[in-house]
């Protein structure tokens, strides 16, 4: 049997244990980042300065003293090793739809002048549903038979690579079951296919180790709210392989994305390098909080970052095989390489039971259709506390405590 | 000559008077609320109260117990009427640009199943450049025949309506020029010649009342920034005429605007009503600080802001002829009609009259080729300060305190 005191003698010897303290974190244990980061403490000043000192005192002069017109690029340089891209390769800007929108429609252009049969994008019917809104949206814009095929696994995809297939988009870490896609060798598989990959790093930018320029990916996208911790809606990033930026045309060209943006000139040209990738003019307050999280995960070790994920996860699954009775069945590949940083199990009454553990101080949440989703973030999450809310899941489940009517009425929001 | 106890004497009949006090200024006189508006005093504790209330400490309960969730329809809600909207109309969400590309699109499909000739969008040369890089991004991407036409005047534009006409787009207020048109002239103009029009209200909104649904115009955008005061680069606005709301579809199809959002359908469905113009998670604090400007605009009565955006500007150009001896020329047209609240002036040496002035406290703005920008805002500006302006404005000009190296150089931001 694991023990408590076992727990903490690994949070001793946890070489990112201090980092905790950059944060501030509700009572309880919030199994939650994977949807919403926790607020790193700087970020309250932050907010101050920028509202306070940056928006009230100096308004307009801030566009170049507080250097808010840079932000969108020295941001994505800052996130860039985060995800294994290079200097120039990242913005943070508009939201990961957006971006996705605007990475697609680059990735298709390119295809349209090189073989311009190859008009299908390929998707897993399991994607995040924004990322197939947001293929098909694009695919009826454009017309010209262009099409959204979706596959439903693996082999499924390995069948659907043809000569007339575009794109392939895929999310690395899959929202719902945690299951990790295999970036280089998918990345590869779908070159050998003559094929452009544009990746959805939502659930796993700040989680584990991405090597994008390693596997010489094309595209990708992600947002900053989730393991970055760049708070609720944080505006999101996109990344351009550099090999592809100077052809590459993205169709919302805003202002922020020309090569002159202040000569006012009637006609649109690109902006050298990946700034091309901006639009319109983005929400400051925002976008300056997204470096506070920024700042802690740069203070990580990544390979560190995904070793303690994976060792958090293993401890929950062998404390709910020792507790659980069996009740939970795993949704997450248990393998390391199959899976990412947040675990799902099915239940009959997941949205019950996962009201019962917010009840008592263990946010995680619900997924349809009977998912119930944990998500472990190793900048501040420890073993006590994987200890302590698999005890307390432990007792919901052997009491029935989800078994009560405030428990199964839906909020708007799940 | 118009002295300065005549100011103090219309400022102390000015029924808008008390609302200057909603706000926090810089020392001197800030001439440019019409690029950035001024930061409302309550929007530190509104900051503060969602980055470590409802961001900190309730993290994702915050969908739900804040109100998150419903934010880009509630605040759209409570913009509506100063556009001439009614409830249901308007979402606040996203950049200007992407909802300029959002309403074109849907006035493209909505004009491509009615009457598949019409295919060319039409707009104005000189309108905000943004505007015709999304027109021209946009028709470039659907092909099929779609184009975009610029003209250069009223007559050009009456003689460029006709059956291949789709959409015009134009901005209700020149971004520089100030020039106002007619939106129920023109929206009727538009109308009988088959076509829809989009307007761009970023110059408009909030200086002046603008009757959307009494003019039955289509689509609307607009920024919050400006005379609404949300605070830097915060979430702009859509608005959708009610007759056309339930037959648009928009491709930037994110989770936001699905009819059931949580119920993770593979299949896009629209929501009903305006929040289909929705798509990707809203970036929550820069949207909420929105409202700390709603709420200051919703104290004024619309007509006592124009009348007084006018009086300061008749008081503006009157003291420039008696004291500016001919340096500027007016570039805004003179008449009320034709007006909106913003003045521009040419001279030469703009830029540098740009910067002496800032160097003594009077924040204007420059705009290629030769333009001085001096924004007018009825809700914190008064009579005196136009005063203060234009003395100080004589004042560099007589003594051509701008002919310094110091204020010629160009800064990356202008």
């Amino acid at each position: 049997m694991i023990t408590r005191e076992d727990c903490v003698r690994l949070d001793a010897a946890d070489p990112l244990a201090a980092l905790r303290d950059a944060f501030v974190l509700p009572p309880g244990v919030y199994l939650d980042g994977n949807s919403l980061g926790a607020r790193p403490k700087a970020a309250a000043a932050r907010a101050a300065a920028v509202v306070e000192r940056e928006w009230g005192q100096d308004l307009i002069a801030s566009w170049n003293t507080a250097g808010w017109w840079e932000l969108p690029v020295r941001l994505g340089d800052r996130l860039a090793p985060l995800i294994g891209g290079g200097p120039g390769s990242t913005v943070v800007t508009d939201t990961t739809s957006a971006n996705l929108f605007k990475a697609l429609a680059a990735a298709l252009a390119l295809q349209a002048s090189a073989d311009p049969r190859r008009t299908v994008v390929v998707s897993e019917r399991d994607n995040f549903p924004t990322d197939l809104y947001i293929s098909h949206g694009l695919t009826e814009l454009l017309g010209r038979g262009h099409e959204l095929r979706l596959v439903d696994s693996p082999e499924e995809l390995a069948a659907a690579l043809d000569d007339t297939t575009a794109v392939v988009t895929l999310s690395h870490v899959n929202y719902r079951t945690g299951a990790l896609w295999d970036l280089a060798a998918v990345t590869a598989q779908v070159h050998a296919a003559g094929a452009l990959v544009v990746w959805d790093l939502a659930h796993s930018a700040g989680a584990l180790p991405i090597g994008l320029t390693a596997a010489d990916a094309d595209f990708a996208v992600g947002c900053t709210y989730k393991y970055l911790n760049g708070g609720p809606g944080s505006p999101a990033f996109l990344w351009v392989n550099p090999r592809h930026v100077e052809s590459s045309r993205q169709p919302l060209t805003g202002w922020w994305g020309h090569a002159r943006p202040f000569a006012m000139e009637d006609v649109y040209e690109p902006a050298p390098g990946v700034a091309r990738f901006l639009g319109g003019t983005q929400p400051v307050v925002s976008l300056a909080l997204v470096e506070c999280g920024l700042d802690v995960a740069l203070r990580a070790d990544l390979e560190e970052v995904r070793a303690k994920s994976l060792a958090l996860g293993d401890l929950f699954l062998d404390l709910v095989e020792e507790r659980c009775g069996g009740e939970l069945t795993l949704v997450t590949p248990r393998e390391h390489e199959r899976r990412g940083s947040h675990l799902t199990f099915a239940h009959p009454e997941a949205y019950a039971v996962v009201q019962a553990l917010i009840a008592r101080g263990v946010v995680g949440d619900f997924r349809e259709p009977d998912c119930l989703r944990l998500g472990l973030t190793p900048l501040y999450l420890r073993h006590v506390d994987v200890y302590d809310a698999v005890e307390i899941l432990a007792d919901v489940l052997a009491t029935r405590a989800w078994d009560d009517d405030r428990y199964k009425v839906r909020s708007a929001v799940t």
